[in-house]
């Protein structure tokens, strides 16, 4: 197939010129990379896609920092499983709408985003499309064998704890597109950069499962309901949920809103405090927003103590 | 993002009723699939992309043919490291024209092409889109450490040979293009095979590869002349090829046409007889076409012993 742009070349040279990464026996221009593992390690393995007008709004993020989201929506997952980030391929198919400029500068904000994570660029593929661009990343990690954080080991009375503010990307995002057209010019910076250049949680959750008592583990990239009703069912818990407690104040934070890459931790309640201890050494904010109980299902209690059921909006999704 | 058709349930249990696969701890289902690389092994990474309508034409490929082809050209570059192919994630960009059955049959066949060469679906991506289909795969294979085929070991003096006949699905397409709708009516049957349902290599390569003397190594998707040139870039030698040798015969197969999904290797002169024997025993066609020489360029030269130019058509692509 010809290709976009005649930017092989260009593109080639500007992954050529990121750092090599760990282990990595051949780069970029063979017909696939090679890779050493490191001994003894698992290996974990996830995907994410961004597709224009959908995942993101051209009018909000330029190329650059569509390529930061897109590393950061795929980090979160390695983050979830408590790995450290290795090697990720970049798939991109690119209309006519996007300039060859453009297209590097989404793929080197990416790459720069990835290594600043540890984790280097060893291919991918470049081909032309129609209608909308999609941008593809796999990202490999490494982390000690059977010691990936999953969604199935939380307990009836572990904690239930969330990294940062949930739901302040997509207020960012419900502020700028009231604006017609489109525009940050009203949200806040703090809310703009919660959406525009998440944090990542990679090296928090590397320093948390030093800690130990981490039971389980999901991304928040769906909403906190969805995907704490993912972790329940996986775990075979319920979940209560205080609503005092839901770090959402001001701005009316929606809590079922995606487009944040927060994790959600189910934690042994004897492990706790040096969880807490751990996090606050970090910088990171980690709050505890409820527990684990038995059965099934989720409810919020409010601050009088009546419970009433959370509904788990976001549920359907095709997960890994 | 709200997904498409709301397929996730039923697209997992299709995953989930596949084989398993090697080493495979936790599957799909998770923020990531959880993966026990081979002890002391390297790990080979390649993915690619088929775009409906540059890709594919529906007209001529049914979801289901399509999946196969998306497998066989991921399985393609592993073969073309010599390594063994073990874990995929499969992404699909679907719009509203594809029905939930259609993105199934993709999928199933995607995965059943992989699973009859060992590999096992462990995650992928699923979103909604607009306009064109788009099937991505990312496929993980394992090789001995340091003995992937790469395109840079091929020395002055090897012989080049290619599997197959090369240029066979393109003629098939061509010809069933000439066709108003396109159709395989006029097609003949072991043409159309070429393009619907290519062989994998995978088997070959890995038994090639434990005759030893094989040095360097390219899948030919984008045609003999370009991917014959990369070889030689990547290997710092020329080519010459003979004419009366090529594997051409017939239908008019053009040279420098793509869709194939066959191997060019080069090979040290004193193991190509072991390597032409192991070929045979495994009822694989596998023809010397010339020789590589120093210096740079490629030439065809034929049965009077006249040499000409051959232009690397199909050249500039972004690897790996």
């Amino acid at each position: 197939m010809p290709e976009p742009h005649g930017e092989a070349a260009r593109i080639a040279a500007l992954i050529a010129a990121l750092p090599r990464g760990e282990r990595v026996v051949l780069g970029p221009g063979d017909d696939a990379a090679v890779l050493r593992p490191l001994a003894g390690h698992d290996l974990v393995a996830t995907t994410d896609t961004f597709v224009e007008g959908r995942h993101f709004v051209r009018s909000l993020l330029t190329p650059a920092e569509a390529g930061t989201r897109l590393a950061a929506a795929n980090l979160s997952d390695i983050a979830a499983m408590a790995a450290t980030p290795r090697w990720a391929l970049v798939s991109l198919v690119v209309p006519a709408s996007w300039s060859a400029a453009e297209c590097e500068a989404l793929e080197h904000a990416c790459a720069q985003a990835l290594a600043a994570e540890g984790a280097a660029v060893v291919g991918g593929n470049l081909a032309a499309g129609d209608g909308a661009l999609v941008a593809s990343v796999t990202l490999l990690g490494e982390v000690e064998p059977d010691r990936a954080w999953t969604r199935a080991g939380a307990r009836a009375g572990d904690v239930l704890a969330v990294t940062g503010i949930p739901g302040s990307a997509a207020a960012a995002l419900a502020l700028a597109l009231r604006d017609s057209p489109p525009s940050w010019s009203r949200v806040p910076d703090e809310l703009r950069r919660a959406y525009v250049a998440p944090r990542s949680r990679v090296a928090l959750a590397r320093a948390l499962a030093a800690v130990g008592g981490v039971r389980a583990a999901i991304d928040l990239s769906d909403g906190l309901p969805g995907d704490l009703a993912r972790l329940c069912v996986a775990s075979g818990v319920g979940a209560r949920l205080e609503a005092s407690r839901l770090p959402l104040a001001g701005e009316g934070r929606p809590l079922a809103a995606s487009d944040d890459y927060e994790l959600l931790l189910a934690v042994d309640p004897a492990a706790w405090p040096a969880i807490a201890a751990e996090a606050l050494r970090m910088g990171a904010p980690l709050t505890a927003i409820g527990e684990a109980v038995a059965g099934s299902g989720l409810t919020l209690r409010d601050a009088a103590g009546a419970e009433r059921p959370l509904p788990a909006a976001g549920w359907d999704h095709f997960p890994a």
